[in-house]
């Protein structure tokens, strides 16, 4: 059943393929390309041997076993920032990587008279550096063990799919405390190609990390929302942190007695870049794909789940827009929240647009058509009531999704109600006496983290734009159909009944009611027992009470499918394995996974031809000089000088800024080193084309790719526009400033310029 | 002093050269391309024998001395519509233009329940063809006189600067009144290189053109505003008139008894189109350009005139939609004014941004030092003086502008307005003996327009825009300053100076009051004296009256200015032309002209190259359902039926829809055809891409493309779309329709689409 079960298997010539190759063989081609320059494929480390024929053929130098090692450079060099992607590129444990994936700490960091998300930063030396915050993370993969004969004696054992995801929950806490005891570690369960196999992944927790240096938002955020998601782009998305540990070398939470790691790896930097064709490889953690999904699936993503987020995302925008034009804390307190959505809303429409326009849904319908057919051919009855129960699982998922979807929304966006919720939960689980018992996100291991984001919810909390929303999501939920209502938000309305506007009044007397504004009741409240909070009348935890039975409902739901999924999922999988003949690489989930390809353009729509390289001479046309094209004078001063430096392409006649590849990335993957044939870092992945949306679902080797910023335009301007040359001396380049004797002082305030 | 005197400078080999060469020899290139691959150069037809080699070299086969023949096929089959461009295609007089150009006669022939613009026109016979309507025109160009000596004793022989001017008004009247004697001829006298030199043009003037076929404007109009000046393009912009004469062959008022007029020449269609860099020339009547003019001029057009006038337009547009939206009816009357003035505010913005961006002010202040220096080397005193006396002329009128402008605008925009003071200029010009002495577009050859013009006034007229309108320029002009007040607007507006928007009051005053609605009024106030309109107390009338003094002191003051630029601009020219080196083309001045190039794609911004021609898929690909990128679906059908068909490219693996230029065009050119090697036509010249816009004052060899209807897309259009089978056939063109039995009946109505 495990795809990856013979070695023989492992050992044969592997293709990129997904589900391009499967229709290929299945029914007709969907896509015609080159297979070495396409850059499908997500590959797990330890499926690099298998595909070393083609790594060879791109271009790859370092060994592919060697590229395997995840002790070795230059997979040992790279990192999570859960959610996010890194590097590190010095042995004093410098970090790098997007300016966008630091939003939240240069956030953290800022406030009306100092931002330096806006400003950017450069720490004068080590002392000066800032503490990113206590959610700030390191993940350095360390170990990755194959578990599935464990999970499956669990999930074959079960009597109903209920218990049957139970008795998984529990195994994967037994493996992954087993993992975790004794060190500085953080363990998951990471299932592979839908629950065929089960990975256990240990990584090394590094819990303080330092800001060293960002560029400013005219830089880092170059194009902003409006370049999101497009080529051509130029934009300096790149930051560096630095990881801290203890004096002892083993990580610990923040302290100033803290003492910079030192990576048993680091990247080099290779100073000369890229240029069109040459091959490149991504290694990152890209965060999720739907690729194995069935054609009812991505249907229902198509006409319903996905049209009715970007309504719900837009109406959210523009409540978070007009608050934010009212008042600059509430700019700077919800701008993460507001870029998060913007761009959730940009890749939803690419999805929806992309899944439609490539006509992928009535594809996939022909290929399950030819799935049974060749079941029905062999008379394999078992596989075909396999399918056919998990279309029935999966319609009964469909049935509860606008429920549930509207719930977690409300529960993710009201900032308050989402940390009342995590605090009556946390009060529940932690009544129970085996931590084993305890849901996963609730567990001792989990605690810590809790109260931090307790501690630090004001931050990015703003109250008049909390209540609003929380007034738009219940009249939200006054719509749902009858069959399907929130009894908690009927009830809440029903008492407001006799208001203008019920809603309103309702989210008034909840969060103007509450006493968990500020760290010092939330804590209070995170220390709490049950019974306390079962006998509060604070209106916030009340709502979070009532909404609790409808949680632990939708959970249980939830987890029935799952667990009816762990069974039948594998089977759809084998049989696509089956019809395909050739090597498979699993959807993204979070875990450590390398890409290949080559830097190349693109044809875009008719009579456009999209060329792979941008330059600063492109910058200097598209400069509006105003948001989101403003750039600071200081790095148009640079390009004007024109200044001979170690980073110009004489090819394209300038330096050059951003570049794309074929490669195969997602969210998650931003941040992620770009390494060249030698597995020097020449760049850092930041974004996909417009193209690049769909291919969460559905990979268009044709037009789907990715964009990095040029290792060039990262040292050019850490060298001539901000003068962060201790840095750059760390990571091993020597600085090459000429014109002025002394850098320019940094951070620059510079005028408030609004973003639109 | 005429730069063409000399006939071995004429025959010396040229080159387009404009401002690019001009700078190139004085002072530095401004552009660096291939002189034989751009297109520069909209030259006379004379011009052509001395530019045959450079003709050649681009790939013309027919012998350039046969193209400069106004009467031989190609241009023998040029025409003017007056403000577009087109050309004969069939024996029968068939005239093939834009459907952008047709777009007056279109709305003149719908109403709310027929929209012959929205939804296409096919007329089934000749009986069927509808009458374009009193203001449609055919012009061809017949003759060119070289008039410069009687211009230049005309000219040479005042006392001062207003009467040269009216020595030159009355010389060019002579010469007009004597060239059009006893014939259907319309003729004017053409300045040419600024005054240097002097042409008498002579054309046939047919009066009875008839619309034929048009397709919608789902078709037409694809794109509508949104593509407008952009590329990639996707428009069948394409109508096709029919010029009528009376039974004796003459040109006669329209009537029916008028029989299809029978050119000497008409175009043979080159139904096998062109490729990426073939040949092509275009042969029309460009409007204006500006490529001669001082520094100081193009500095007050990017600092003042235009940013003012594109403020003015986007308030006017404002106005025009929000007047659209609520009415049908207004909707249709509206829509000429409306698509005019949206072009032409992106056309103003395009001009700014194109000086703005080019830094071509600061070369023509090089330009203007290096001609002066050289002046002052040889010592010409005489010409150093001209020069300056130039720039204190044009000084002089930039102080007089904003008022100028801002009345001109009125006049133009306020539809009624602009009728009663032509009446009333119309009564006084009337009452002089001598008609030579009468202003031009005043004298006994312009009546019968002027009064078909207020016959058709109500086709086009919405009077609450009108008023709204009105209003608007009320208040801008309240907004003049002290020194440049409009008299006649001050003493209304006191009057309801107690109002709460006295300008509102004072147009609703003017324009409900006025009985001058409806043609009956406005022909019987065409036939009153000048004392019986100086004595009526019609509220428009006096306001007409009233403004007639200002109107009068504008006319002398920009007389005066003239009179002065005729001598002082030759000057100029001549000192151009020395430092040139080579030989000029005339800016562009509504004369028939030939501009030759290839078809040539661009390197657009950073990063992203334009490949020339566009096909089927890509609209296909374009296509949104949705104005204005709403196909009619038959379109779609015949796109996706995907039969083969004779204009299929296979190169391009799909029919060639639009395609890319190096050629030199400008407003007026609209409808031009465009010819191959052979003098074939290929395709019909209706857009230029962006930087296109800014070449009226300075051409940018390397990114300036002009933008062509592919002549494949018009063929297929007519064949497998809208059935027009007899049109073709009537081209010498061999319907290819196969599936169908009939033709879709046609037109044929469709929803309504709104355009935003």
């Amino acid at each position: 059943m495990a795809v990856h079960s013979s070695p023989s298997r492992l050992q044969r010539r592997a293709r990129p393929v997904g589900l391009v190759a499967l229709v290929a063989c299945a029914v007709a081609p969907l896509f015609l390309a080159d297979p070495v320059v396409a850059g499908e494929g997500m590959w797990l480390p330890e499926q690099l041997p298998a595909v070393s024929e083609d790594l060879r053929a791109a271009g790859l130098t370092v060994d592919a076993d060697r590229l395997a090692d995840l002790e070795a450079p230059p997979l040992g060099a790279i990192v999570s920032l859960g959610g996010c992607s890194a590097a590190f590129v010095s042995g004093d444990g410098l970090v790098l990587t997007n300016h966008h994936c630091a939003e939240g700490a240069l956030t953290l960091n800022s406030s009306a008279e100092e931002n330096l998300w806006r400003d950017g930063f450069l720490a004068a030396n080590r002392t000066d550096e800032r503490w990113a915050g206590p959610g700030s993370r390191v993940f350095v993969t360390t170990e990755s063990t194959d578990v599935s004969e464990a999970m499956f004696a669990a999930r074959d054992g079960a009597a109903d799919d209920l218990s049957r995801w139970e008795a998984m929950d529990r195994q994967e806490k037994a493996l992954v405390a087993e993992c975790e005891e004794g060190g500085p570690w953080r363990c998951r369960v990471a299932p592979m190609f839908n629950g065929t196999r089960y990975l256990l992944i240990r990584q090394l927790e590094i819990e303080d990390v330092r800001i060293v240096y960002a560029p400013s938002e005219g830089i880092g955020f170059y194009g902003g929302d409006e370049d999101n998601w497009r080529w051509p782009r130029h934009t300096g998305d790149f930051t560096v942190f630095r990881a801290y540990v203890g004096p002892d070398g083993v990580p610990a939470p923040h302290h100033e007695d803290n003492v910079p790691y030192r990576p048993a790896h680091h990247l080099e930097i290779g100073t000369a870049g890229v240029s069109e064709g040459d091959f490149v490889m991504v290694a990152g953690y890209p965060g999720r794909t739907f690729r194995y999904r069935t054609a009812d699936e991505m249907r229902f993503a198509r006409d319903v789940s996905t049209p009715w987020q970007i309504e719900r995302m837009q109406d959210v925008l523009a409540i978070l827009d007009a608050r934010m034009d009212e008042d600059d804390e509430a700019r700077v307190r919800l701008n993460s929240m507001r870029f998060g959505l913007a761009n959730f809303e940009k890749y939803s429409r690419g999805i929806l647009d992309g899944i439609t326009s490539s006509g992928a849904v009535a594809r996939s319908v022909s290929r399950e058509q030819a799935m049974r057919e060749a079941l029905r051919a062999t008379a394999d009855a078992r596989a075909l009531e396999a399918l056919d129960e998990l279309a029935a699982v999966i319609e009964r998922g469909q049935a509860d999704d606008q429920r549930e979807r509207l719930f977690s929304w409300m529960r993710w966006n009201v900032r308050m109600l989402g940390a009342a919720g995590t605090l009556w939960r946390l009060s529940g689980e932690r009544d129970k006496a085996d931590d084993l018992e305890r849901d996963a996100g609730f567990q001792e291991r989990d605690w810590p983290r809790i109260r931090e984001r307790m501690e630090r919810l004001d931050r990015s909390l703003d109250a008049v734009a909390d209540q609003r929303l929380l007034a738009y999501w219940m009249a939200q939920a006054a719509l749902l159909p009858e069959t399907a209502r929130i009894e908690a938000v009927d009830a809440l309305l029903e008492r407001f009944a006799g208001e203008d506007d019920p809603a309103e009044a309702a989210a008034h007397h909840v969060l103007s009611g509450t006493a968990l504004t500020g760290p010092e009741a939330r804590i209070e409240a995170f220390e709490a027992s049950r019974a306390s909070l079962a006998a509060s009348d604070d209106p916030l935890i009340a709502l979070a009470r009532d909404l609790s039975s409808l949680e632990q409902e939708i959970l249980e739901r939830s987890r029935a499918r799952a667990g009816a999924e762990s069974r039948l999922r594998p089977v759809f999988m084998s049989v696509l394995q089956e019809s395909a003949g050739t090597e498979l690489y699993p959807d993204a989930n979070g875990t450590l996974r390398v890409t290949f390809g080559q830097v190349r353009g693109y044809d875009g729509p008719d009579a456009v031809t999209y060329r792979p390289q941008t330059t600063l001479a492109g910058l200097l046309e598209k400069e509006r000089g105003e948001a989101p094209f403003a750039s600071p004078p200081q790095l148009l001063d640079a390009i004007r000088a024109a200044e001979p430096s170690p980073w110009h392409c004489d090819a394209l006649g300038s330096v050059p800024v951003n570049f794309l590849s074929t490669l195969d990335t997602t969210g998650g993957n931003s941040g992620s080193a770009t390494l060249d044939r030698n597995g020097r870092l020449v760049g850092l992945l930041f974004d996909g084309n417009y193209e690049a949306m769909a291919s969460d679902w559905v990979f268009d080797p044709v037009r789907t790719r990715s964009i990095h910023v040029d290792v060039r335009y990262m040292l050019w301007v850490m060298d001539r526009v901000d003068g962060a040359h201790h840095v750059l001396r760390e990571m091993g380049v020597e600085p090459s400033f000429i014109s002025a004797p002394e850098p320019a002082p940094v951070p620059t305030r510079r005028g408030r310029r609004g973003r639109r």
